[in-house]
């Protein structure tokens, strides 16, 4: 038995030209729901991927867009980790990554998840 | 803007008379979608969150009911991680311990997870 609900799109900020190639990530159709979930079971990646989902101003974002109070280190770890996972793609543009979260994909394998990210209140205090 | 997307709707057996009252758990308002699926994020509690959605035959299921191949401490401590996250509710018969899965608060907090944890694959080899 299914009922409807509506399902969110999330629009995609067009792809300039001469973007650079994306670093190492796994295909669409390797995706694995179990490593995605872990990706996203830290409250400063669902904010990174929420705010990527709500607030793009850009095709892809540098980590210092994100206005996170972290260690350099720490949210290189982050975002590569989210990278890894296959929930978003990055790019090396000299010395500064930038990502974007990879919507087409995600939607396609796991649909509503996105939605579940963006619809997410960071914990109080 | 929105498009149409059919939501599962997931059988929950009738709840017997004089079942004992749930062990500790989070009260529907206190979910935490980091913590649910960090919670999912594992084979195993996949599989058993899946085969109780797909497959109940009672109202809760205890763990030999699974039919997994791991220590009996092993699955104690995935039990506990899936009801401390709120995802399985747990109640003691005498020695044993059986497990459900909070549909209802579930798909009231976070619409469109239980699909995607039934849709799921086990890995394969």
């Amino acid at each position: 038995m299914t009922t409807s609900r509506p399902a969110r799109v999330f629009p995609v900020p067009p792809e300039p030209a001469d973007v650079p190639a994306p670093l190492p990530e796994p295909d669409a159709a390797d995706l694995r729901l179990e490593t995605v979930l872990g990706a996203l079971s830290d409250p400063l990646r669902l904010r990174v991927v929420r705010k990527l989902l709500l607030e793009s101003e850009a095709f892809d974002h540098p980590c210092g867009w994100f206005g996170l109070d972290r260690p350099k280190s720490s949210l290189t770890h982050h975002f590569k980790a989210l990278r890894e996972a296959g929930v978003t793609r990055q790019r090396q543009y000299g010395l500064e990554r930038r990502s974007q979260v990879r919507v087409a994909d995600l939607e396609a394998r796991f649909p509503g998840l996105l939605a579940l990210v963006a619809d997410w209140t960071p914990p109080s205090g």
